[in-house]
């Protein structure tokens, strides 16, 4: 089970009725948080999932509106208790500008790694892979997949087939080959076929790219940018580098994702839902962002 | 006149209810703020009194609570349509710290002048100088005052008296030294006796500083850190080197200022105004800051 709060739902600047967009992804005790704007903090304590378990701060992009709540976040942190390391994960260039922001927080009770743009990495926490995609914006940005890996189901009638003994099951069912009195035992000789797990993915701040639809393949759920929701703001939307709801639609329908969370909507939108019918024409099911909205994924096989 | 706007009368984090000490003064149409943590440019969007004309950014020191939201603010400053270069004052460091927060915000349409631990500067915003004080905290930390100048009072009758020809009145009532008609005319010919000024004073982060009291003088408003309400507190007060509420009030007393309001309270603090008493013991004319709390001082004389 994955839950992912939406810290904030706007874009440019933090304002009084809508925070910066970020989310936190909480999954098996620890968290995952994408983004951070100014305010991020205050829109996670509002949400009240706790500071000190954050393992892994991804970064989409250095505008201010993505990052600058970073080293008071860093902080609050450290307030709360933490003394294992943090990784900060973002895009090229992401360390120079993380250790610029870092002279207001020189000393901190826990050490940073910073990794830049990786392409993939495999079991980061627990049995979850995270993937990253560069996007076209002003900046050198990426986007985020994060896939929860479910284990094949354990059969016991094929365990007990196949004459394994049940010493060792365990070890079988958490995929290790196993020698055991002579005999080599595999996991697929207790297990059931592949599962599908649990998909997100997180796009934002950029114009469409191609390979948008093949790395949001299947999502649960696709939180994609819409800074602007009136069709007629598609000029500035390929000015800024950014999208419109109805391009966002596109992608998920492309993607064949489960679930649409527009969100990044612009300081000059006052209600997005008016916009909504944009998106829903394309992609049925696309839902508003607004602050401190909830989804929860579950396995679905 | 002189309004004050407290944007935020809290300490160390930015909180759902209660924003990162820092105030906004108005001025002849003109502003100046004291202090940008996280958050403050959403209590100054609350306040509404815009933010071009943002002349003056006075830093007291290099801790997050104080500075973090100072890049978010120079972009939306930005974006407000200024072009006018922007001063920023702080202690000794601050370069090499706005630097660091600028990585994010590279780019700005106007020139931003940084001067570091100055004095005095004199007619900054029309007739009014401002003064640093170097605090007693755990990093280079300077305190503020803002002195409004009250041109002395024109004398009509002075001025038949002393048969100063009418011509060169406004001139000579705005300070300037004339000849005329073979003849040297002061401007004490036709001005009444000195006047007072308004006087504002702002104390954060600090322990009691001796000289603390003949800084803030007859201050009209004393703004001060009481990070601690409790007078238990007061171990924590001297490790953090900060204050309690009744250390906040003895300065105030001993520099015969009309008004404290107390500001910047520990995140611990539910309610400050139950360590009131504590101050008013003291110092009787004593206000607890609230968020976006306006005060407006007049001349007096």
């Amino acid at each position: 089970m994955l839950d992912i709060g939406l810290l904030g739902s706007g874009g440019g600047m933090p304002m009084p009725n809508r925070y910066l967009s970020s989310i936190l992804i909480r999954y098996n005790g620890r968290k995952i948080l994408v983004d951070c704007g100014e305010g991020t903090q205050v829109s996670m304590r509002l949400l009240g999932w706790g500071f000190k378990t954050i393992d892994i701060i991804c970064i989409t992009h250095s505008h201010g509106d993505h990052i600058i709540g970073l080293p008071g976040l860093l902080a609050t942190i450290g307030n709360s208790g933490r003394t294992e390391s943090l990784n900060i994960i973002g895009p090229k260039g992401i360390e120079y500008v993380v250790d610029g922001l870092r002279r207001v927080v020189p000393y901190l009770p826990y050490d940073i790694n910073i990794i830049e743009n990786p392409k993939q990495l495999t079991n980061i926490i627990g049995d979850m892979d995270i993937e990253t995609l560069e996007l076209d914006h002003s900046t050198p940005c990426i986007g985020y997949s994060f896939y929860v890996n479910r284990k094949p189901e354990f059969k016991v009638e094929k365990a007990i087939k196949n004459k394994v003994p049940k010493e060792i099951w365990k070890k079988l069912q958490d995929g290790e080959i196993i020698n055991y009195s002579g005999k080599e035992y595999k996991p697929d000789m207790v297990l059931g076929s592949k599962r599908k797990g649990i998909k997100l993915s997180y796009i934002t701040d950029t114009r469409p790219v191609d390979k948008i639809p093949e790395f949001i393949y299947e999502s649960d759920l696709f939180i994609c940018e819409g800074t602007y929701g009136n069709e007629n703001d598609l000029d500035k939307a390929i000015r800024n580098k950014h999208m419109t709801f109805s391009e966002a639609a596109k992608l998920a329908k492309n993607g064949y994702v489960k679930k649409l969370l527009l969100t990044h909507f612009s300081p000059s939108i006052e209600d997005p839902n008016i916009y909504k019918v944009n998106a829903k024409n394309i992609f049925l099911n696309t839902i508003i962002g607004k602050d401190r909205l909830v989804e929860t994924l579950n396995f679905t096989e």
